[in-house]
């Protein structure tokens, strides 16, 4: 941990960063970052998610990083900045640093790796891994026990792979992809021709392609193609879990929370972001920016910058309008019974006037 | 196998665990539970679920575990017990045993064992396993091929992981945990700030702490918090392929069916049920002893002891009520069509009225 | 690969397997199959989906697989067939191939084989592969590193196991068994007697058999069954991340899609489909050739040949008509409101009508 920091030197940090920050109260030295709740004496803590603004009084924290307007106790110093998540973000990378890796070191003793594999400068490789035929292996790369890198696989450089990632053969990383343990890259997908009740397996003779700085995280499963690639695009986050169809096309930038299923043949553009759950049907167009909500099932192409919400999906304010009447069904239905009940009297009513 | 017992045996161990049972018919020996379809000559079965009645009449068993007032033939002998699922459970423990692991023997030849890692007594650790720097691991542990754990982790006495665990840096589990294959506990969670279009990756410098007695199905993925902890309580129960966010806590006796996504800084309660594919959105509280339906969505705090079913999710009657309206829309529309057309020829009958 | 074959060559293939198909241009030979953007020259490409169509166009192929009646570019030599897809399948294997696995041969250094295993011929295990005592690999397997094979598990001939497979204790295996990285079989379900708010343990002492000619997908979880058997039916094909809980038993030629949870102790039919994210209920019986739309929740029993969708899930055709409804409410909330007014109008004339 690179130790204790002032906050005149943080600030200092986020401006060069451009997140503007000021100091008010004391020029104390923070050692860590924690929650509200759980930090102590020279922690920094952080208010970004207003639901959490009523811990504030009984903080043991020493400093704070605040928007303006929050009303903090004078004990607290704080770090005055509009964007306190950002900023806690570069606290944190400063105050903690990233996670540090084994080193395994250089004789890759107990790993089993193929002779015509080609492996990078500085690779960083466990006891325990495989790595196969004709592999390539950028410079740095760190392969932790268990995983298994198939015939032909090529990663870029700084790639970190957790125990037991398998990447299935020609498959291709980018440069800094992570994966998270126990994911898998490049599986077949379902592709089978029915032939009568049978299924006949269609070789997968495609791939999958994961593009730079993209984050995977644990148990997720990507196919590789029938033909041509799976790809993901750049700097794309995935949750645990994420289960992605054959021929499927990810944009850059996406963010997709756990629990995700995309089936096959399905463009998504960049930067969309799916929350837990979420499904989306075979062959369709997701547009750039579109947004959709928890357990949302997607049947139909989604414009650029949609929000979606609902099973099947449709712009979220109609979503929500609907989801309310349905729990209100009940009440609905005791309206069209009453209707219906004055309605016969009243035609009852009529037919009396009619007579008199 | 600890061979055969005979039921006069078995009714002895059920009064003593506190389920009063008593023989009705021959004192039999028997060697085996099984079902009532499945169950052959000196075989033990049960009845619990009233839907498998009329599965006694042609048993092969030679026993049967069951209520007072179940009707069973002459040639069956009966174990009466009003808790038949809590007897045969005892009985399955007494005639089948619980798992015997193999004994990897104390040379751990074939696992990659950090000297500085710290192993209890009669730890049982099979070649392939992974222990990394500073490990703890505790009495009578057994870890199958394929574990990894990380730097720093600690692990109680009489753990359990099944192949291909991965237990990050720093995580704590406490005694008796058993883990299925392929899970894995304390990866990174999404932590990302947004910066522009990108993501920018929060270190994860928080752990994840799981309690006595807990057992974690296959597949299933627990995040490290950001900060802090995330907490599985003692006692609590997972199936398979559950998907827990950064940050949240599980209190203790708690049960979820596979496919559970928690989404991450959830607080839930003790001995709360969530049945499969249930979704819960971040930053909730879920109050003790609540149950929820499959496939339901929470997205906002549940009380204490409720029962919620749908997505969203709303009390279960509410729920139920909603859902059988819903599937009758079609003749719901029809009533307020038919309305609208009465409704019409009662004004033209009263505007015909009027003229008259 | 096998390398180029002639259009008339692939033709002879496709009549003699019952796929009657004719050359209509010139019979070039063709290298590799590919899809109709990503296709070049020497390459076949195809025509299945009709959403596809007007990339024909402009395909860069050599030649095409198309139905009678769709228009191709003069350029391009086409194949007729009526079941391109079908077609395609058996163009794929023979120009590309099934999958190479590695060849781990005979002396399976690395790999920890218990002097108790029987192994079958030509057998190809991998370094870090672990047999435990009393398995039985068949004739021709091939296991990659990071698999486990439990005490007393049994695996027919032809069977592929990818990386970090792991089978339980005593579990089955067919022939031609393929199971994709990660998945597991055989691992204990939920089976615990409440006892208080506590859950007491049942010794899982079933098994999980998975018949000849499955594959399973990435990351898949098998519960073995608390006694008796769990079962996969010959032929079905899971895709990844599908949970079946234990007992259940599951029939021939079924296709689940990603990410369904069944339920235990549920019966499922034969050439049963689950589109993605479907989840069963425990203790249902599902029809022979039903099939289940995406992340529907099956609650009751299904009768052979339906077609459902929803949660609950209903009759396709009804649940399309409710889910309109729904995102109508709205409209039809409003209709109420209005019908409301005009008969409190309507009463307000005839009263007025009736005082005149």
């Amino acid at each position: 941990m690179p130790g204790p920091l002032k906050l005149s030197e943080l600030c200092r940090i986020l401006n060069e960063v451009g997140l503007p920050a000021q100091i008010e109260g004391a020029d104390c030295a923070v050692r860590a970052v924690n929650t509200l709740e759980a930090a102590g004496d020279s922690d920094i803590t952080f208010l970004s998610n207003p639901k959490y603004t009523n811990f504030i009084a009984s903080t043991k924290a020493s400093a704070i990083i605040a928007k303006d307007g929050v009303e903090t106790p004078s004990s607290l110093s704080v770090i005055r900045c509009r964007d306190p998540y950002g900023a806690i973000t570069m606290v944190i990378v400063h105050l903690h640093g990233h996670r540090k890796h084994p080193k395994w070191g250089a004789s890759r003793a107990g790993a089993f790796i193929d002779p015509t594999a080609t492996i990078g400068e500085e690779a960083n490789i466990a006891p325990g891994v495989t790595v196969a035929a004709n592999v390539v292996i950028g410079k740095r790369c760190t392969l932790y026990p268990g995983c298994y890198i198939a015939r032909g696989a090529r990663l870029g450089d700084d790639c970190v792979l957790f125990p037991n990632v398998v990447i299935y053969e020609e498959c291709e990383l980018g440069n800094r992809v992570t994966i998270h343990a126990g994911s898998v890259i490049g599986e077949d997908g379902l592709g089978y021709a029915p032939q009568g009740e049978k299924w006949i397996k269609i070789p997968q003779v495609g791939r999958a392609v994961i593009g730079d700085d993209v984050e995977i995280g644990a148990n997720c499963t990507i196919d590789r193609a029938t033909l041509g690639t799976t790809e993901i695009g750049a700097g794309t986050k995935f949750g645990n879990v994420i289960v992605i169809g054959h021929g499927t096309k990810i944009g850059p930038d996406c963010m997709f929370v756990g629990l995700v299923g995309v089936a096959g043949s399905v463009t998504v553009g960049k930067h969309v972001t799916m929350a837990g759950q979420v499904g989306v049907a075979g062959h369709l167009e997701i547009g750039d920016g579109a947004s959709v909500g928890a357990q949302s099932g997607i049947v139909g192409n989604v414009p650029a910058k949609a929000t979606l919400l609902g099973s099947p999906a449709i712009p979220m304010d109609s979503a929500k309008r609907s989801m309310v009447l349905v729990q209100r069904l009940p009440e609905w239905a005791n309206r069209v019974r009453e209707l219906e009940r004055e309605l016969q009297e009243l035609r009852e009513q009529i037919g009396a006037n009619g007579k008199a």
